[in-house]
């Protein structure tokens, strides 16, 4: 039993924190509310410019590629200190979805297309996005996916309509899940490709407004329309009808990430919640952190973000020892246990606010409107609660 | 024991249903999201009209200034069938904060004041804010005000520093919470002055940015700086040192309607489940709403709106009955139940819809992040628990 | 809109309100820990003599069988009296099961069994029990009953396994539910089926120990054993297959009242918990009253006690205007909502008592056991919510 | 970072668990519902018997007195096995009182003291209790004591009203806690004195019934009055005013241990939980676990339990890198997160069995009166909160 963080991971923690609460903080708005784009990529550009002098760059991705190649665990205490800002995980190169296409491409990827691609997204060069999610169809079941990429010459020829393909403006390519073969058993049935965005064909049709806003180039959700993209057969990711496998495999490791980068968000309010409490006066002598309800609140806050913070640490733990595979239930759990932390936490934040919470002076009203999506995206709460669940009762039934 | 609504009120309220249905509904992104409030101005204006012309403007207001003269519980009736849309109470001439103001001048406005504020104010031709909470203090405690107002020859002298002083862009005037009498008690120390927004030193600093939207016009929350804003004594309403009670007084019946209007959102927001529960296809011949958890949460939905609503109309009988002072901690009760209702039910609504509830597509995350405010402002949560508790705690005490 | 109670309604509650809790208070440790039914019947007797002098007793049942003839709402609120004592509404004579046997004999019996039965039972001079749930079977689900009733003869043969028949012990006869129509369709194959208990076959096991209290007498929970039980035929209460419409029909107003008792307990525990605040020091001059942790449980158990006591009220009312069949949504409803209200307000109280609240000294811990079950009988929680749901889906999938 | 349990550990605890399932679970409606001490501690030391010679014996004890001498962490493990049945601590000798009686005698106690009481004590020949909290005073506030201990010659005379001293019933000493110094500050009055209960003006004056059941012997919590008990000055343990700085000792450790029996209960509900869904039959083909609702609430107490089990785990191991002195914030923390998880646990699973839950047929309706009482004693949840939070706000207040 050991929960001691190594020394080198502290280190690079400290470092990174630092520069996130001294660079990035004071930019946070622009995450959560960017509109022009443009200006956004070059203020952020500077940042990018001072992480790569720092030898801190893409601390996920391989050393090969001009990474820092940390392990899993290793990321997962980067990811928590990243996530602090909204801003974090692009500043230092290993945003979503980029991460997850750089992982792929690195694993399934040819030669040409890793030269064209893979390099210029590890350097932060291009952009990239994901697009599974359809309009019509619930991202819960993989099964009912309308998008379809039929063989055509040396072509597949994609028609489909997705949505929630985050980042999509300014992509330079997509990577795409269409159903390649609708005669293969329901979790066989589709495959991952690459498209350009410059394909004819790819229709960006919007970006959604999400919680009001529609944001822009890395920050905005897009919305697209595929028409008859004609892209060649060699575009295709891993095997034929191996989508689904490559979209678990992708969420695995991913999600620890993922869930630690909440736990940033949790962390940086709940000090924003204990600054608070000391600061404000309520009644002449009195602080909001003399009264017992908001003494409440902090505790079951700490409690519930330790709690979900070992569970993450324990589950990237076992993926280590087992792989994902063997970890899955503990990785779903995560999902919904983590989401579901940050909400609440966000939540107590604001109410301990007040008005200021309402205002976008601080920055806890843009995550608790944008990451609502928490308890939706990758699986929403329900869908991992029933994953978790068939997973116990398996073993029950087989008694 | 009569839970019957009278045949006028259904009336009406069908009348006005139909109306918010067929005509607002599909505006309802203004509200939640306007930035040019000219061109809304002028499309709400069209509706307003049509309002007028079916008689049924203003419906809370005297008869005398063109109003509907309707009761107390009548309009609460109306305000829930108005609140399904943001913009329900501004087309029918009855939103906040005009709507207190208009009952405060009726009640103590000059006959002068009465002309020159009140009769375009019913109207709708002018606009008008309320200016109490301040950025330093919280709004909970009511005797730690900063903003004075020094008499200075026939004149008041104001300085202070307000904010979420709602609708204040485009406002003809603020009725401002002043200390005038320091030397008082801590309730009777601050007065009501009307301030016209033209006067010098009354700058309006921003529309405070709320979950990243500033709005504009009537959509809006003003900061507003007092410097040096000098106005005749004249402009007082109600008694020196009165301004506490006349807020209480306001709240009291308001707070019934306020209630009522989150409650149309609820119903809004619970019919949107049911019809997205019914229409959405989960697997083949599998729609949302033939899985168990969804229907849990409909029934428990539905028994919370049910419950909330019962009590808000048993509290607007008891003001009937025994005056709002009387009924007090029943007022302050429905604060907290049905803000907290509120919220629950349109956080379930959104989980429902998935991805689209996130989106702007529908009004779900709109009400969602902007009646984030509704278990803060008038009294946060906690500062209504703790006034129902000590009233009910009080009879104890003696005994 | 009317929230008043007929002053008849209350001069007759504030009259049995004195004597619950002079004459009934004192003894409740019985109703919550009787073992010795036969020193307790002799010492209830004597209350229930009193009762009788008082001209109170049986407040529902029929004036022509020697009750007091109250209607639905008017018995509603007796019994949110009665319900503040464990033993009020034994010692009125409207216990359950014995009132709602009451009403099927008075609806279906012949005359016969009406001077056999029903005579003595209104009078408190025999008790009885219904006999449906199934140890082996779902009580979620009519259709799957194992006891049957097998006609030879001029009799029935009864067989099965019934427990939680609650009053067993002791009871002159059970009213039994029995599959007699195997051949019909879902809803229509049960009987009811009077069975006296001294007839051969009819065998008590034992009562069930619950919460480790196996109890005596009427308060019990017995496990019968029906082992070719002969009967005859007439013994049949209502029409053959009738006996799930009769068993709802039976639920419906006595929901009414059921719920009533237990917001009578709610009232008594609320009660308990002011009393307690105001009168436990925790510190020189600080009393748990004092407390804003304390306060706010005190607020929230009162908004919901209120608002679950409106809803039941409501549910009441619904029932007089259309009908217990049209109201059934609002009679599931009031069930869960109930039920869950009782328990946090048993376990809040508890909590605030601390290790007070553990000892029997107080009921708080019997009333926190034992209804643990009211979340169970008589159709869980999930079940309620999911007939619920159904009857608001239903409208919106007609659509 | 490891979570890995040693394999001497798992070996022991495996062994134990085998004889904890086979032995301990058939009787474990004793330790639930015992009235009759003399036969239960036979059948109970004919168990400790076959415990003793399989070298499993009072695994947390010094090797010296005949223990197994395992240390925190280990012991954390053992603690979750045993914690299983109500019976386990008690059968392998390391049962509560006693454990924590021994250690202050081990740390404090006389050669003399150690040779009559400590070892046979160990041995499980005798039993004692530990007499702290008072029925007057609030347990949480270790300053209102009213016991006293005066000196009077070479004595001291003890006087004082305690409850709640579980297992006074047959104890052969008590350690008492009294205020012998007045005149200190308030954390350094009192202390701890042993006292035979063969002392004259020792009164258990009763077990105290909880949740209905007064029990006997060792499942017991008396009540004592001390009435001019005199004992020998010699017989204080510790030094003078150091009864609270040793009972926060004995508390931090000890809490590892006690949460990780609170764990092995719910690990057990959940057992019994995911063995009933699979084996209950609620339509024809259908199980209870193929609800939807059902595996939710199997999911999220799969992760409540991981969850706070990872917490446990995580104090014990900071425990043992700084000492419980500065693991004060993550001890207060896992009693109430634990505490609240096995009420909820207990909760669901007694929900999940239906009428069966209800009965004393299963352990789940023991265990959730019983263990009521996590969430109140050693602190209620309250007392740890407001605990947590200052140890947090602390260092804002600092900055």
């Amino acid at each position: 039993m050991d929960f001691t963080i190594p020394e080198r991971t502290q280190i690079i923690c400290e470092m990174m924190d630092e520069f996130v609460k001294k660079e990035l903080f004071p930019l946070d708005s622009i995450g959560l509310g960017s509109t022009d784009w443009a200006a956004t990529e070059k203020e952020l550009g500077k940042k990018r410019e001072m992480v790569k002098k720092m030898e801190l760059w893409a601390p996920n991705h391989p050393k090969e590629f001009g990474g820092m190649g940390l392990k899993l665990m290793e990321h997962a205490y980067v990811s928590e200190v990243l996530g602090q800002s909204s801003l974090g995980h692009y500043v230092f190169g290993c945003q979503a979805p980029d991460a997850g296409n750089i992982e792929i491409l690195h694993q399934y990827g040819t030669d040409e297309q890793k030269e064209k691609y893979l390099k210029p997204l590890v350097e932060g060069k291009i952009r990239s996005c994901f697009s599974m999610t359809e309009v019509d169809m619930p991202g819960s079941n993989p099964t009912m996916l309308e998008t379809t990429a039929v063989k055509d010459g040396d072509d597949y020829v994609i028609n489909g309509h997705k949505w929630y393909s985050s980042s999509a403006d300014g992509a330079k390519f997509a990577i795409v899940m269409a159903v390649t073969n609708p005669e293969n058993s329901r979790y066989l049935q589709a495959s991952m490709i690459l498209v350009p965005s410059d394909t004819e064909g790819f229709n960006l049709v919007r970006n959604i407004p999400v919680m009001g806003h529609a944001g822009a180039g890395y920050f905005s959700h897009g919305e697209i329309l595929y028409q008859n993209v004609r892209v060649p057969q060699k575009n295709i990711l891993g095997g034929e009808g191996q989508g689904f496998v490559m979209a678990q495999d992708r969420l695995g490791p991913g999600r620890i990430h993922h869930c630690m980068r909440w736990l940033g968000i949790c962390n940086r309010a709940f000090d924003m919640m204990c600054k608070r409490a000391v600061g404000r006066t309520i009644a002449p002598g009195k602080k909001l952190a003399d009264k017992e309800v908001i003494q409440s609140w902090i505790a079951e806050c700490a409690a519930d973000i330790h709690a979900a913070r070992l569970m993450v640490i324990h589950a990237g733990w076992k993926i280590d020892q087992v792989g994902a595979s063997a970890a899955r239930k503990e990785i779903s759990m995560i999902k919904y246990v983590v989401a579901n932390t940050l909400q609440k936490v966000l939540d107590t934040a604001i109410q301990l606010h007040g008005g200021l919470g309402m205002s976008s002076d601080t920055v806890l009203c843009g995550f608790w409107a944008h990451e609502r999506g928490a308890r939706i995206y990758d699986g929403a709460d329900e869908v991992h609660k029933v994953s978790v669940a068939k997973q116990i009762l398996k073993a029950y039934r087989m008694e």
